[in-house]
């Protein structure tokens, strides 16, 4: 229970940032959000919303750099699968929810939260690198294309979210496919 | 002197929001910042934060947007500028100060943000596709070329800042020269 109390104050952090960004969210937000009793913020996270704002993107950012660490696809799968992910979660919360990573990321003078943020995107451009490599595109081309695809995907979200249409995500997708095609032809 | 004021406001607005966001930046901060007498936010700004940050980000994405739009730069030169203009600013900002439209755009919630972003990177996306077809590029192409432009440089602009770098938007910048060399060709 006290887990579950726990774990539930972190996805909801982890939604309401994605929402509307970290400065804008409130531990009370967290708090209503998640149903936890007010006495469980101190309890849970002594170190105050620092602290969960820092574990709930490093949740977040664990997840996402799992994901690509963890991949047996190839470089141009792993950014298609990425892709479509964002496609899918835009579509099921109408374009409320962005990626938590840059959510982060843009609350810059906040290091609990850019931190975070830092590690995961450095996670997933190693794991894409390395499957580039792998798929046998030198360095330090290999690196320059997974920071193309993933500065294009985190671009085209948010495009996607302002303009409420999976095409700016879709044209993105379909642009990075040709490259990754003509790169591992 | 009012007139003065007013824009010293709006630039410290953009600033803070460029650095913080929007969400955790406050009225008392942009009267901090911009050295304005408290009585000026209302005077100024009857609808009170809402519409000094609506005006805000109308402000700077009226000004990236006429950057382009004024433009007699070929589509390949367009997105260079844009990725140097970025470059060079974090290097002069120490990595502290993104894109205000990112900032604007993932503070989702807020139409008075995201309504001025939705539309400041709606008309550099026509700008940038109406450049692509004049040089030879058919449609639907040019516009998702474009697309790819515009979500890779903003996205490689937060990656460049969580890092603390200029390299993610250096190998954007270059692996998009090579794309646009080649369809351009």
């Amino acid at each position: 229970m006290a887990t579950g109390t726990r774990e539930a104050m972190l996805s909801s952090a982890i939604r309401l940032f994605r929402e509307r960004g970290v400065g804008d969210t409130s531990f009370a937000d967290v708090l209503a959000a998640s149903g936890a009793p007010r006495g469980s913020v101190y309890h849970h996270f002594p170190g105050g919303k620092k602290q969960l704002v820092s574990e709930a993107i490093r949740s977040a950012g664990g997840y996402v750099a799992a994901n690509f660490e963890r991949s047996t696809d190839g470089p141009a799968e792993m950014v298609d699968r990425f892709a479509r992910f964002y496609i899918r979660e835009l579509e099921r919360t109408d374009y409320r929810e962005g990626c938590p990573l840059m959510a982060a990321a843009v609350a810059g003078a906040k290091e609990e939260a850019a931190g975070p943020a830092a590690n995961a995107f450095s996670q997933i451009h190693g794991a894409l690198t390395d499957s580039l490599t792998k798929s046998g595109v030198k360095e330090p081309r290999a690196s320059s294309l997974a920071t193309l695809a993933i500065s294009a995907i985190e671009g085209a979200i948010v495009l996607s979210r302002t303009e409420k249409s999976t095409e700016p995500l879709n044209q993105t997708r379909e642009e990075l496919a040709q490259i990754y095609a003509s790169v591992l032809a």
